[in-house]
């Protein structure tokens, strides 16, 4: 029996693109022609001209996103390159139009260089109502995402560093109702502070958890040892650790509420889990294997369990997020992504699930629940009006 | 009553963009996300990933085109800038798809540096199949389409320069069938000799006519006075004027067979084309007001004309010719658009139009009849497959 590569590999093939350009607009006759081109056309331009602002009125601009990459860190392949990140590209954007209507092309650049890549993405924002940056890789994504949020006046968004932590906040606003905790009291330990890591650490703390300890391939992130460290788990010394502990994550994890983990397969055991706190709440979203199995993280007593697997319950689904958050800054015409939006987003997704709903195997929407982009894009589009003022 | 200007701004103005992008495949459940994303997707990356030319087995790659503005040449209305020129660039993409079925994206840039607009072509160039470079003025526009010809192994057509020469040639090929006459025998005077102008005079040397005189505003082109000129006007000055004549466009018309202007309007007088050779060709084509007027031209005794406006016969639109020159490279997957495959499509577009049609009023076909991109398809792919070998 053929396994989902296979049939996705033959799939591909029938297909040869999973998106298409289609015309939205009359184009039979030689009047349609004078309308939507020549020379009609040159009246919008002249308008355009007068008063660049009227871009969003005249063209497709208010609702669409170029989805860019540089092929460094395509899903768990690394650096394949920006052809054979191609397929992946057409993915987010055929989700950009599924879950938010939104019209999203791939760009796949043939360069690595941080400063080559933020330079056309400036030189490219002119035709697009936001930039998705996608699978490039950590620290440069950090670096490219800030230039370009500092530099250009439409959403600028890496997905990979900041979808999974609003997924992740949503579902762990829910986890703690399950669990009858407060934010305020809970102690978290993240293993992998690359991209996703150090986006979650922040928004975890910005959601105002009482203490995070992120651990990546070096042990402990503390102000002792950052400075063998790149400029991101600097900024994370900084705010994690505030007692600047030197132990180890079984030692972290023996005072923790929660466990999120966006590292390596099978990194935490069931002693591990058992030794944490009461009613302990694991994401484990390592791919494809995650850092503890569904199973085995429920059978050493943790209460919430969530993984990134479509397979097992609270799925961790950038799906959830990404689209309505653009959705949203593109309807409110927010020149930024800002924390505050991200925040509302999660706080969107997660109340999708009423206080009755709720439970151990249910913190996390389906990414098939069409009220979530539209909710999560409400909010955002709330944040936006509030910002602006 | 709304002239064309006021009913196109209503209709952009509602529309809010002319094209959309859409999605081709199932995604309706877990499972068609699971192929079409992740994780199935990962086997199309890893295919590309070992073989890079699979791209075009898994991917839209080998039907979509890249429509590059940077906005300096915008119709007549000259540099206004990225966001301007977008209207035109979705004109042309719905277009490339309503005639040829290709997907194809604006790509409007925000920079006139054509060192930087070729690195961004390069840079952009793994996720399309090729770039149809638009509205960039000139001689810049050549600068940038050699450099890319040069760098790329996809197709990389400008088609201000050379889509108004295939179509011309095409009208060229069946107005001499309408006066009897040989291209060896004839002489040609082109106004006008930036983009567009030096395209054609090539390609009617190219195609074979007799002996082409250039002018531009500072007169002819010759070899005696090239070095005031750019390096386009020095490369036309070695292959026009053979005798190096130093004559007016007045002399110089009671020499000639026909007349091509892309330059302004009003500058060719009914007098010149009395003084012109028996059964005067004029195709006029400057925009929005002809060099000559369709019927001042036809009172003058020009048997053949032709201008760029619709409201008359005869009609040079580009749309004739790049929506199936694309499409026949795309299908070839030729590397290159060559002059072969240039002079094929216009014998192509020439020869819908059968020997027992032709007439003076009908020398070019109709923007709307479909065979057109069909045939200049087939033409191309045929020139692309004698040229692989």
């Amino acid at each position: 029996m053929s396994n989902i590569y296979d049939i996705a590999l033959e799939k591909h093939g029938n297909w040869k693109g999973k998106l298409s350009v289609e015309v939205k607009v009359p184009m039979e006759t030689r009047e349609d022609l004078s309308i939507a081109y020549t020379p009609g056309v040159a009246e919008p331009c002249r308008k355009i001209h007068q008063n660049k602002e009227d871009v969003y009125k005249y063209t497709w601009k208010g609702n669409s996103v170029a989805v860019v990459t540089d092929g460094t860190a395509v899903l768990g392949l690394g650096d394949i390159g920006p052809e054979a990140a191609l397929p992946v590209m057409e993915g987010k954007a055929i989700l950009f139009k599924q879950f938010a209507g939104i019209d999203s092309v791939p760009i796949c650049l043939n360069t690595k260089d941080p400063k080559e890549i933020i330079a056309i993405c400036k030189a490219i924002a002119p035709g697009f109502g936001g930039i998705n940056l996608e699978d490039i890789s950590a620290p440069r994504c950090v670096e490219i995402e800030r230039a370009l949020k500092k530099e250009l006046n439409i959403p600028v968004f890496h997905d990979d560093q900041h979808g999974t932590a609003i997924v992740v906040t949503a579902g762990l606003i829910n986890a703690l109702k399950v669990v009858g905790k407060k934010k305020e009291d809970v102690t978290v330990v993240v293993s992998g502070a690359g991209a996703a890591g150090s986006s979650i650490i922040k928004m975890l703390l910005d959601f105002g958890v009482k203490e995070v300890y992120g651990f990546n391939i070096n042990g402990i992130i503390s102000m002792e040892n950052y400075d063998s460290y790149d400029f991101l788990t600097k900024e994370l010394a900084e705010i994690t650790n505030k007692a600047n502990k030197q132990i180890t994550m079984a030692e972290a994890l023996k005072e923790a509420d929660v466990f999120i983990g966006v590292s390596a397969p099978r990194i935490l055991t069931k002693e591990m889990v058992q030794a944490m706190k009461k009613d302990p709440i694991v994401f484990a979203m390592a791919n494809p294997e995650p850092e503890i199995t569904y199973e085995d993280a429920k059978a050493a007593g943790a209460k919430v369990v969530g993984t990134g697997r479509s397979d097992f319950p609270n799925q961790v689904n950038n799906v959830l997020a990404f689209p309505g958050l653009f959705k949203g800054a593109l309807m409110s015409r927010a020149e930024q992504i800002t924390e505050e939006m991200k925040l509302a987003a999660a706080v969107g997704i997660a109340s999708i699930i009423s206080d009755e709903e709720v439970n151990e195997d249910y913190v996390i929407p389906s990414a098939f629940n069409e009220k979530v982009a539209e909710i999560v894009a409400k909010e955002v589009a709330r944040v936006a009006e509030e910002q602006r003022q």
